[in-house]
């Protein structure tokens, strides 16, 4: 099979494209954080706790990628700033990331249980990033979940 | 939605873990090659075109994390050697990869298609990885699936 590997040019391969664009930590963990809600360049910065430099240069790309958008917003007495929203093309990436994060949990489980749950919107079942040759399957969109705190969900924040 | 994100402590998050093990652009590449077949170190550094020393240090990356495993092999005359090859933690990476590498051919279509092609050994249905909540659907595995050139394959060596 290795020998197979050197008669083609996998550079137009889609595991190599989408490298290009997501292939460094912190571009995927700043699409996590979209993921998780979070628009705006102080909300991303306290998140990940990056340099201001890093996160400014990571949401470029993305945006230049067409993964993220900017939309203007002004808060009272400021200069107006942008924040940043998925693409669809951005909200796709959902069963790539989800992938991730699940064979993680499948393999190092986290102390406390998964932090996060992801179920079906409607049936509350629970949602897994699974290979399908069926043709009848229903692929369930980011639209069609719901990701809320498990188990292991550590609380930042005193309960109010 | 932003400011739930800032209740949980998402150091546990499985993106997060599987970043730390993966997130790094030519550690994916060393396992996209692993996919195909590759094993041996001269192999996976002809097919990377990275540095010995950048290899060396992804491969013990991986095999540390448990998703490549060393293999000793000699060749008439030689020391003997390590191959590597997949965990079946590593093999269970495959969603993941294939999650990736399908949302880049549908946003980013390769000019003249996708270069490979994966369907279902049994049925020869395309596979596609999807989110699904459907407790009836039967995933595939590494071992059920058949990677073929696709349109877009370019052939590097002539045919003999």
């Amino acid at each position: 099979m290795a020998s197979t590997r050197f008669d083609y040019d996998l550079e137009h391969c889609g595991v190599r494209r989408a490298l290009d664009l997501l292939g460094e930590k912190w571009t995927l963990l700043v699409l996590r954080e979209a993921f998780y809600g979070v628009r705006r360049f102080d909300d991303f910065s306290r998140a990940l706790s990056c340099g201001r430099g890093v996160l400014s240069a990571r949401l470029k790309t993305l945006v230049a990628g067409g993964v993220l958008e900017p939309h203007a917003y002004s808060e009272p007495g400021q200069r107006p700033r942008d924040e940043y929203r998925l693409t669809p093309k951005g909200r796709d990436l959902n069963p790539a990331l989800l992938a991730l994060s699940q064979w993680s949990e499948r393999w190092d489980p986290p102390p406390a249980g998964p932090i996060a749950l992801v179920s079906d919107r409607r049936s509350g079942l629970p949602v897994t990033a699974i290979l399908s040759s069926d043709p009848q399957a229903q692929p369930l969109s980011l639209s069609d979940i719901l990701i809320a705190p498990g188990p292991g969900a550590v609380r930042l924040l005193p309960k109010a």
